[in-house]
């Protein structure tokens, strides 16, 4: 079942009268760093701080009627867990969130404070997959996959849409990866809207399961990632994989100084916050992957969901 | 010499080429948490992290050809410093900087950054007045002084101006207050777009002279203040006192507790990095300082240059 531009303009429609349509900013000292003019998608002011509000938001409302009223479900600590317990809330239906036993206390309130029903499990695949088809068995809720889902990859194109919408003059557009739900999003919204403009994603080196991919083929899962960019743990899906193989020129792997470097840059520089898994494209660009000089860039600041009390920097 | 709305309309105009229009973003948890509808003006993204570049850019600009080839003068170690540096080097003139000479480096690097030339002095009020004085002496440079300057109040004008084009409806504009320089403009600003805008100030408590200064009908200096919002230290000077005295409502006094929330809580909630003067109206809202329900309320964010090594929830 593929993904289509029609499906992120009707996904554009369904969510715009929940989702923020995000700013885009611009800062003059970063570009001169980079030597490059960027244009920030700042998904980091998305609700729930993270463009993951969007694919969510999408698919809750896409249910149909009796679909909805039996809830969604998801397994996931991050920030799809609360992306859609907030979207299942703003339609009035359950959130299933199965959760680790040892996640951080920060995330699991994060989802409570959104509406969403945790159900914990032991912190593996087997117990994690387990318990999401029990609550399904149970309650009939809809699995929502976090980026290997169809409605979620078109919500998460709206960003890039609004985005090309408002700087439609771009030479490239540029996102992290994890599982690729952003960036496939983004990729067939910019191919469908201007042909021209050249994508490019950047993933941790020490995450780099999607240039591998790219490199052989086909999908090579990822296995242990150590990295602080927690977003862009995951490897790519069966849904996300074929179109970035089709429209993503390159994809670029940035060392954790570089991501450290980039999310501090752009906190001094621009005055925003972002998580690390938003400042990979930044070190990407800071360190200069790929040819940028000039270039009229396109960056989605996926998300701005940190710990205050633990800065990398001061770690 | 009174400033009046016409100059803050030449302001605009004079520093357009120059200074960022900085967007006014809002922020559904903070409003939430507040009781109210708050429109950010964003001065942490202006040049140089504040404000300040409005009025030392206006008052560059509006001298005359002879007087700008001597160059400008100012003794500050904090923003002021670096937005007359920066506004200097784009006319193309010297600006001369006097700093005590244990002034962090950081804030030296910043003014040498944007080119300004430091003269250093002992760390007296004295020994600073002494070496400004000796420096106009020798080079006939103009003096720039960070509030009280008629060219400095409409330049900070403009910010407020730019507010109520974008938000005309506003119930109330709230802004820090330290030497009133941007308390002022604001009011001026403010009280001649649209008279019904209420005016309300936010100062620290441990800095409480404009609060006491209105309360006595003459300006009380301010003694040894000690607070995190190290940017409200000065007094009110003898041409903003009168503005402040005819248009603003009431100055409200926030503890150091509620500036280090009110800064903590922005950076969370609207993800945007402020400095602890800027949260210091923030403080006063999600203390209630005023029963600020349900009103729409314009908040000039003055800055966003902080350290980010040492954050004062961290210390």
């Amino acid at each position: 079942m593929g993904v289509t531009f029609s499906d992120i303009r009707a996904a554009a429609k369904r969510i715009q009268p929940h989702a923020h349509r995000t700013p885009v900013l611009t800062c003059a000292s970063l570009d001169r760093m980079v030597g490059a003019r960027l244009f920030l998608k700042c998904e980091n002011f998305q609700k729930v701080g993270a463009f993951k509000f969007r694919g969510a938001c999408n698919a809750v409302f896409s249910l149909m009627e009796d679909e909805a009223r039996r809830g969604v479900v998801a397994h996931s600590s991050g920030n799809h867990a609360q992306a859609l317990a907030l979207a299942a809330r703003l339609r009035g239906i359950h959130a299933y969130i199965v959760m680790p036993s040892n996640a951080p206390a920060i995330k699991k309130a994060g989802v409570v404070g959104y509406g969403g029903e945790i159900t914990f499990c032991e912190p593996t695949l087997e117990a994690r997959e387990t318990t999401t088809n029990r609550i399904i068995a149970q309650t009939g809720a809809t699995l929502v996959h976090p980026y290997n889902d169809a409605r979620v990859i078109a919500g998460q194109g709206t960003a890039a849409l609004e985005l090309l919408e408002e700087v439609p003059d771009l030479d490239l557009v540029m996102t992290p990866v994890g599982g690729g739900g952003l960036l496939s999003g983004t990729a067939l919204a910019t191919r469908a809207l201007n042909p021209s403009i050249r994508i490019i994603a950047a993933e941790p080196e020490m995450a780099d399961d999607a240039c591998r991919s790219l490199a052989a083929g086909h999908i090579i899962p990822s296995v242990n990632p150590m990295t602080i960019a927690d977003g862009l743990l995951t490897s790519l899906g069966e849904l996300t994989f074929p179109i970035i193989r089709e429209y993503v020129e390159q994809i670029v792997t940035v060392s954790e100084a570089a991501i450290f470097q980039g999310m501090r840059t752009v906190w001094e520089r621009a005055k925003i916050i972002i998580e690390p898994s938003a400042a990979v494209p930044i070190g990407a660009l800071l360190e200069k992957k790929v040819d940028f000089s000039g270039l009229r860039i396109g960056v989605i600041l996926s998300g701005g969901n940190v710990d205050l009390n633990s800065l990398p920097w001061l770690e």
